[in-house]
């Protein structure tokens, strides 16, 4: 497998977006595949524009259907708080995540409560709920095998949902709430590896099929703080994390649309998951960025699907 | 049309859970429907699941299509916060909505929290986002409308996504996250009373078709507060809202799987929307609970799909 190492744009969490960036999105609104709410990264979405996310979603389920995943889970945007801290997700990235406020006082809370919404101080009441929004698809997946022993061979289990990442932008690719497909392998140290190697040749050649010009590269994720710069030494020094990269609008460069990943021993040790072998489960997934992938359809093909070529069409609508 | 009261249970958002509601969920994550998250209220739901969420979702959006929408938006769980206050809902039900935490202090606040990271206290660092999680599926559709004059005949829309309801159950028909599939009118008076009517009787159809026992009921829902219970008299007593009743497992009787609602002018008003007449726009809305129908399906027909009825099965996968 090639791979270049990750372009600069990806390390810049709060780079400048560019004009091109904003006409692009101007163009997305004219044409109503997406609507603005006031906020950016937050848009209603057109039907055609869903229809191409679920095109991509059924080819993506078609190419893991071969391997006969042992699940598929569909979830919420919600999850526990905990989740993020023992996926280490806050560790890594504390800007980018979001956690609940709501009314927790039970009937007892009640009298005061009601006192603050007649005064109109509702949302000074507000307290955190234990929940956060969930920041990788693949995350809920590793506490449903809390302290298990795997057979032999380990699990293969798909996951669609959404994620949330707080970082506002222009740059239509930049949604504060986005899908992600992921087929996930928890099991052996080297079917891991194997698992993450298979799917960056599968999903170059998903993309490349759709007419995309993907290339996969080094992940270099803008990690936070002191122990972040320390992650990300290790995640580009042993080529841990691939990003499947093509042009979207981005003056910057291309951007990532898909990426796949090894967890080394990371969620095994934190949920105590072993090996029939008794070893500690190693962990590795692919993501297909289903908007990202969308978006960067819409940008190489043009704004109607319906005239886009046949070949793509027959790919994702068969 | 016949509409009797809603059953009292509506109205009781602490009402206690029975064992049985509890047996029924356990049954669920047995099957491996659901897949528990350590969060009541919030699961995984297995391809299986989805399957008959999926197959809803299209039988009603066939039931729409004869009349032509002039658009289908899907959209992301969270709004801003901003439309919480302007729907009402939060004079309503404050006790049921989140806002959203996280990061906002942009690269100048950067050194403070990364030294917040550095000593474990990053959550105590966030502040309100502006952001909120949606209450109502139809939400988001009236401030694309701000301002605009309708044309003759006004406009009709579906809208599908997930909702957020913060009230933790066992009871696996109260989920925190859920998505709603509505089709809503806006435009005349008497248009927008026709359209609830209409999607009445359509939806009794529906339902029917697929074996349930349903029947449409009075809503009385649990308003919140001294504003609440002007509201819900109000509601009652000019019979703005019908809810479609059928049994899930809750021993309190049956349960809301899908509603007709007319809001008068109330969003109309709002966010000031006029017809071509001049007058302010007339609103209504019908709601199906995919989930909700999900388990009045599973409930009565029993937990293989595969199993059920060839009439059921052919409706939901024609």
């Amino acid at each position: 497998m090639t791979a270049v190492m990750s372009p600069a744009a990806l390390d810049e969490p709060f780079a400048e977006p560019a004009d091109k960036t904003e006409a692009f999105r101007d163009e997305l609104f004219a044409a109503g595949l997406l609507v603005p709410t006031g906020v950016d990264g937050l848009y209603l979405r057109s039907e055609a524009f869903e229809s191409i996310v679920r095109g991509i979603d059924g080819r993506v389920t078609r190419e893991a259907a071969q391997d006969e995943p042992s699940a598929s889970y569909h979830f919420p945007l919600v999850v526990p708080a905990q989740l993020l801290e023992d996926s280490d997700y806050v560790r890594s990235f504390p800007n980018l995540v979001s956690l609940l406020d709501g009314y927790v006082g039970g009937t007892e809370g009640m009298p005061a409560f009601l006192e603050a919404v007649d005064h109109g101080r509702w949302n000074k009441e507000l307290a955190p709920t234990g929940l956060g929004l969930n920041a990788a698809a693949c995350h809920p997946l590793y506490p449903t095998l809390r302290g298990s022993c795997l057979a032999p061979g380990g699990v293969l289990v798909e996951l669609v949902g959404q994620v949330f990442r707080r970082e506002p932008s222009v740059d239509p690719a930049r949604l504060q709430v986005f899908r992600q497909h992921e087929v996930v392998f928890v099991g052996e140290a080297e079917a891991a590896r194997a698992h993450r190697d298979l799917w960056v040749e599968r999903g170059l050649a998903i993309h490349r099929a759709l007419g995309l010009d993907v290339e996969a590269v080094i992940a270099n994720d803008p990690f936070f703080g002191r122990t972040g710069r320390m992650l990300a030494a290790n995640q580009r020094d042993e080529a841990l994390k691939l990003e499947l990269v093509a042009p979207i609008v981005s003056p910057e460069g291309p951007t990532a649309i898909s990426s796949a990943n090894c967890h080394l021993d990371h969620f095994g040790k934190t949920f105590e998951i072993t090996c029939a072998d008794g070893s500690v489960a190693h962990s590795a997934c692919v993501g297909f960025g289903l908007e990202r992938i969308t978006l960067a359809l819409l940008f190489k093909h043009g704004l109607d699907s319906r005239t886009w070529p046949a070949s793509v069409r027959a790919e994702l609508w068969p």
